[in-house]
């Protein structure tokens, strides 16, 4: 099977924001409060990082547990690995996962500016600027024959669907309303004419959006 | 983690039965259409076996995507395996699917007779009789670490149900009608004191269940 471009567990306000305004190292989210926006991954048995044997395995877990299936790369926009704008202020910075990011496979970080690749447990952050496809390009050779996640944020996401080049999307809509932010879509609809869609409603309050091309 | 016994992608039809009467060669689902049944399964992306590019990649496909995904080996009925009934007639009977069975894995098939295991592809299908703990600890120490699926058909599945042993179950709900067979339940409520239960239409006409232990 030809690899996929994958959207995974995207979430974004009932308005169409993935993340509010003014992130920084405090608030990653910016005014959005990640813990009610992702309130429906948190608890289920496969978000990454659990350690107990506790957590929910109905509809929300199907989709934490296909975070890594079949993943063998990730394209991620700056904002989602930093809260720093501009050229790196140092190299302190690795991230907001601890010394154990949860990708664990090779990651590409969007920027126009140079930093040197480095490893945190089984996951390596590349820098990477340029276009969507040659972006995707090194993701696949990177990937070896495994999908490619895409990882966000929306503008990032907005790129790519620009670009035709994403295959599937599952996008979480969460009951919040956030007014202002990141936005990914004023409507799922605007993605109906390229791509076939799934709403299922989740009893966690979620909504989720799966779509793949037509 | 602890492994899991899980059931997946075992369809019923609305009145509760996983399989008509009368099963023979040429109907392994006796009365029953299989085509009918499965028919949410079949048009996916992930059903085992398909080799186009095509197929849909909604709901529907989370469940045929998830059939293998840290699953070490399964633990089927005898009327999964074959049509015949009492002693084995001969060994050259090897299942209903080709050379190439979508198990990938061990495979103890439940039954009171004696038969020598055999590799068929990457799956070796092995004869084992006893009580429900004694061949699932059988299966765990094949499945090295990995979870264990419960391949039904129905009775199996209450077998493994009435000894306590099943972590989690996903039972495709078709919109058929069988009026007989083999019963998995009168309704999904007699397994709610017993577990946590999301019920999930799906656009395909099917409704998914997913159960897991409280």
């Amino acid at each position: 099977m030809t690899p996929l471009l994958r959207v995974q567990n995207f979430t974004v306000s009932s308005d169409g924001f993935g993340a509010g305004d003014g992130q920084s190292l405090e608030r990653p989210f910016g005014h959005a409060d990640p813990g009610e926006l992702l309130a429906w991954a948190f608890p289920t048995a496969s978000w990454p990082g659990r350690t107990d044997h506790a957590g929910s395995r109905g509809l929300d877990d199907y989709f934490t547990r296909d975070f890594t299936h079949n993943i063998g790369a990730e394209i991620m926009g700056r904002n989602k690995f930093s809260p720093h704008r501009g050229p790196w202020p140092d190299l302190e910075w690795r991230g907001w996962w601890g010394d154990e990011p949860p990708f664990h496979t090779p990651v590409f970080v969007l920027t126009h500016h140079h930093r040197p690749s480095f490893t945190l447990g089984d996951t390596t952050f590349h820098f990477v600027g340029g276009e969507p496809a040659a972006i995707l390009e090194r993701a696949r050779q990177a990937a070896n024959g495994k999908d490619i996640r895409l990882g966000g944020g929306a503008s990032v996401i907005r790129e790519f669907l620009d670009a035709d080049l994403v295959d599937t999307l599952h996008i979480a809509v969460s009951p919040v309303t956030l007014g202002s932010g990141t936005r990914l879509w004023e409507s799922p609809d605007e993605l109906r004419d390229r791509f076939h869609l799934d709403v299922v409603p989740s009893p966690s309050g979620v909504t989720h959006h799966l779509f793949w091309r037509r």
